[in-house]
C-alpha cells in the first residue's frame, strides 16, 4: 500500500467511479537495487541499501519531484566506499502520501527516526535540492550523535522560502512550476491533466517552469511524486515553522554547499537555479558565524542534479569531503 | 540556559539597554521534585521523574500556560502505581524556547525523542489541553511500540484549530485571550506589560478571556511561558501541518477523552470551556471508525486543570482506564 488514508475510514481515497484513486494507481518500475520498507510510526518508508556495513553510514536524500533511484547510478560507484542508504521522503516513490502534512520538520523528523531504526549509528547525509535543505535540517536539528556531516548538493536555502529572509523567493524561482503542478495535477494527482500541464509549462513566463515540464508524457520520477508537495512550496507552509535563517544559525555539523548552474533572467528578474550567489554568501556567513565548519564548491556547468547527471564528478565530491570529517 | 538562540550568534537575545532579555530572567521557584534536562538535539527538555522502573511508564504532558509542576500535586499521588515523568515542552518551563517553531510536530517529535531516550519502552501519555492534543498525537504519530494509551483531559480537539473540520474555532474559544497575550505580552515576552494585558482581558468581550487572565501580577505559570505559544494557536499555524480530522482518524491506540465543563456563552456564541459536545460526538464518530478504543469521560463540575484542582479524582479516572490497558 503506497498510501494509507483509506485505512483510517475517513479519508477513503477511490475516485467517483470506484476506480482506484490516482494516488493508488500502479505506476513503479523495477531498478537495480532491492527496495525495503520500515514502519516509522506514521509512514512506511521505502529504501534501498548497498554497501558494506563495515563502512561509513550514509544516507542519500532525493530531491522534490524524485525518488531514491535518482541516484542509481551514483549509489553503484559509493557502494564501494559507503554503507549507502537511499531513501523515499513522505510523498516521494514509493513511500506513503501524507495529505496535508508536508513540512520541512516532518520530513526532517522521517529521516531522524530512519537512522535510530535503521541505520542505528553517526551518518554522512547528502542531499538534493529540497534534500540538501533537509540534510542541513538534520545538521541542526537530529538527535545528538545522529549525523557526521552533511552535504546540500545545490540545495535552495532561501529561495525555496515564501518569505525569505534574504534573496529570491519562491515565486521568484520554482514557485511558478508548482503553481501549475497544483492546478494541472492537483494533490495526490486528483487533477491529473498532463496534457494541460505541458501546455501551460510551455507558456509559462516562469523560465523554471518552462525549462523542466513541457515533455508530451509525464516522466517517471513525475508519476511517483505528490504534487502537494509543491502546493507545500508554493504557498510557503513547507517551510512555515522552519525559517532558513533560524535553521542555518543553528547547524551543529559540517556543511557542504555545492552551487550548480544558475543565473538571473533579465526579462522577468527571475533566479534560474537552486540559490543566488546572494544567497549562497548569506548562508556562508550565517554557518560560519556558529562556529561549525562550512565549505562551498561552485560548479557554475553543472546541472541542478549532478548525482543522476555527472555520477562520476557527485561521487567524487562527496568522497573527498566526506574523507575530511571527525567520526562523530 | 533557558533560551539558547544567543549560542547561533544570529538571535542575540539581549535588550536594547545590554540587559538580559525578557526570555532569560531568572524567574523560577523551586519544587518538590528534582528537577533534569536532556539533550534532544535540537532542544534542551526539562523533567521529573518520580517512581520505581518496575511499574509501568506514564508521561505527563502539561496544558499551554502551563509547566510540569502543575501535576506536582497528582505525580505525589500517582508515584505510587506508576514510574512518572512529567515534561516542560519547548517554551514553557525551564526548557528551551524555540522562536518561529512552535507547531504541534514539533512539540510531538521532541515528546518522541524523549521516550526514545529517556523513557525508553511502552509508555501511557496523559496531556492537559494542548498537552491532551499532543497525547492524541503521539497514539497517531509516534515510533511503533512507544505508546499504550492516550489519556487526553479535556483537549480542545477542533476548538483549538483555525479552520476546524467541525464546531467552534479557536477565534470562538480561547483564541481572544491569545491574541491579547500576542499584544501585551510579545513572543518570547519582548513587550511585558502585564498590566495592559490585565486591563484587556478585563475588558474583552471574550468569556474566556475575562475567566482567566484579570490578575494583578502575573502568575509564576506565566512567567515560564513564552506567549508565541499563544500566537501560534491564535493564528492557526500550530496546527496547520496537523489537522485535527486526519490525526484522530489516524489514531492508533486507546483514547480516554475526560471532558469538563463548558457552556455556550448566549451573547457571544462563543465555547466558553475546551471543546464542545458536538465536537466531543466528532472526536468519538472518528476515532472509532478507525478500530481503535476510545472512551470517554464527561464530568460537567470539573475545571479545566483537573489534574491541579482536584489531584484525587484525577488519579483515580487516570489509574483505573490506565489498569485497563494492554501491555503495548
Amino acid at each position: 500500500m503506497r498510501f494509507k488514508a483509506g485505512k483510517s475510514g475517513v479519508d477513503q481515497m477511490t475516485s467517483e467511479a470506484g476506480a482506484p484513486h490516482p494516488a493508488n494507481r500502479d505506476i513503479f518500475v523495477s531498478h537495480s537495487f532491492p527496495e525495503q520498507q520500515v514502519d516509522l510510526g506514521e509512514i512506511t518508508l521505502n529504501y534501498v541499501e548497498a554497501g558494506d556495513a563495515s563502512k561509513p553510514a550514509l544516507l542519500l536524500v532525493p530531491e522534490q519531484t524524485g525518488s531514491w533511484w535518482s541516484y542509481e547510478p551514483s549509489i553503484a560507484l559509493l557502494a564501494e566506499n559507503f554503507h549507502v542508504f537511499a531513501v523515499d521522503l513522505r510523498g516521494q516513490g514509493r513511500s506513503d502520501w501524507t495529505p496535508r502534512r508536508y513540512s520541512l520538520d516532518n520530513f526532517g523528523n522521517d529521516l531522524v527516526r530512519f537512522i535510530a531504526l535503521v541505520i542505528k549509528r553517526p551518518t554522512i547525509v547528502a542531499g538534493n535540492s529540497s534534500g540538501g535543505v533537509l540534510a542541513a535540517w538534520l545538521s541542526a536539528y537530529a538527535m545528538p550523535g545522529q549525523i557526521r556531516g552533511a552535504l546540500c548538493e545545490d540545495a535552495p536555502f532561501f529561495a525555496s522560502e515564501l518569505t525569505p529572509a534574504y534573496g529570491h523567493p519562491i515565486r521568484q524561482a520554482a514557485g511558478p512550476a508548482f503553481a501549475l503542478m497544483r492546478d494541472y495535477l492537483g494533490d495526490q494527482w486528483s487533477v491529473g491533466n498532463w496534457e494541460g500541464f505541458a501546455a501551460a509549462t510551455k507558456a509559462s513566463r516562469s523560465p523554471i517552469a518552462r525549462l523542466f515540464f513541457a515533455t508530451d508524457e509525464a516522466p517517471q520520477n513525475l508519476k511517483e511524486y505528490d504534487p502537494e508537495w509543491g502546493r507545500a512550496f508554493f504557498e510557503g507552509t513547507v517551510a512555515l515553522h522552519c525559517p532558513h535563517d533560524r535553521m542555518l544559525a543553528q547547524i551543529k555539523k559540517p556543511i557542504l554547499l555545492t552551487h550548480h548552474a544558475h543565473h538571473i533572467d533579465p526579462e522577468t528578474g527571475d533566479l534560474v537555479g537552486a540559490l543566488s550567489d546572494f544567497q549562497a554568501q548569506k548562508v556562508q556567513e550565517i554557518v560560519r558565524s556558529t562556529g561549525v565548519r562550512f565549505d562551498y564548491r561552485s560548479f557554475p556547468e553543472a546541472l541542478h542534479m549532478m548525482h543522476l547527471f555527472d555520477p562520476p564528478l557527485y561521487t567524487q565530491v562527496l568522497r573527498e569531503w566526506a574523507a575530511t570529517l571527525p567520526d562523530a
